[in-house]
């Protein structure tokens, strides 16, 4: 946690928070802090700024807070990927809210497992905290936008095209393709499969949506790796 | 497991394998393989290739094998990392192999726990466990060169500079840096700091072993996801 994130409830006045959960503790566990220490801290969905620890108890801390900086900026992108294993998903939450991914669509394929779309990890609240763990780690306020699509065709051919339109758009597929290119300033709207690959079939619907599919070499990654891979080199 | 990989045990003949571990299951319940199928197949330390299932029953199956193909090239590198948190190690340890870094350091630094030092995941056994399952997730057979430095300064002032010698010298480090550089085709040696960074004399000491800090944008990424960003965008 590199910064604190605050939220609506959490103030009792303008320039007051009181904390009482999870965040108290790692504060007291990981940042040792005492009364006096000056924290970083955001306020979700607005700016970045500053806090003085005024009170520390067993179950509560009272902080002063202001506000004076912009959080950092989000990445030109619309991520569609193939929804991954419970697992693995919370860590690509937390990756893609972490490196600044500001909209998400976890979407079906041929092969994703049924099962997958059962996981309480789906779960609003859920993906909610995972998202918060991601912002906590980069030093951002803004959640991305999530949107779960369960039906491949329909999202592809009806609603992917205005998505795409402006935008550059690439599918990151393993395969005699041109590699992913690099540092790019424009919007792009990059698509990424499940462990095992899109088939054939879906990489043909994405094609005609608009996406070309790119490579990044003869190695597999995971998909947690091959998002941080694909945007690190994207961006 | 993209690439079912084989050790000098496995073979009882020159081109016939026995298997009847973790391998047998994955290929049973992952790939529910039949007899008759082929499967790509790699030897450690050599090549890869195919292998056809002659013989599948509960407890072992034996494989036709022949290699035909040269795993994919590593990188260019040398990663110094400092220690990660063990869960993160293992993980960590299964990026590195996958993505292709031949040589890394694990290495200590001020902000290192003494405690990562004593974790059974550093056993030689269980470092190995998890380089094999990101050798066979990315398709290559030859593992990375893992070296523990649990003295910061005598590596980095005796040994280090040999080591970076003929390299560029990178420190990946949050600030007021040069941004990291992009698809670079000569040799790098890299060092990445542990969860809240290397203190000003660690800097100062890399530094003076020819290394030089540079940063990835204002987000402090997880040492997992900094490791795919940073090598994703170096090579």
């Amino acid at each position: 946690m590199n910064l604190l994130l605050l939220e609506e409830a959490d103030f009792i006045a303008a320039d007051r928070v009181v904390l009482r959960d999870r965040r108290l503790v790692h504060m007291q566990d990981v940042h040792r802090a005492a009364v006096g220490d000056n924290l970083r801290v955001g306020r979700l969905g607005g700016l970045m700024g500053n806090a003085q620890l005024l009170r520390l108890e067993a179950g509560e801390a009272e902080l002063h807070v202001s506000f004076d900086q912009p959080p950092p900026a989000k990445l030109p992108l619309t991520l569609l990927l193939a929804l991954p294993r419970p697992k693995m998903l919370r860590r690509v939450l937390q990756t893609v809210a972490a490196m600044g991914v500001p909209r998400v669509v976890l979407l079906n394929s041929y092969r994703v497992e049924k099962s997958f779309w059962q996981t309480p990890f789906l779960e609003p609240e859920a993906v909610r905290e995972q998202l918060i763990l991601g912002l906590e780690q980069a030093r951002d306020t803004v959640l991305p936008q999530i949107t779960l699509e369960k039906r491949f065709k329909p999202f592809v051919e009806d609603r992917l095209p205005a998505l795409t339109d402006g935008t550059l758009g690439l599918i990151g597929h393993p395969g005699d393709y041109p590699p992913c290119p690099r540092g790019l300033d424009e919007p792009v709207t990059l698509a990424i499969g499940p462990e095992g690959g899109w088939i054939p079939y879906e990489v043909d619907l994405l094609t005609r949506a608009g996406l070309q599919p790119v490579q990044l070499g003869a190695r597999i990654l995971r998909v947690e790796t091959a998002v941080a891979a694909l945007l690190a080199r994207l961006f």
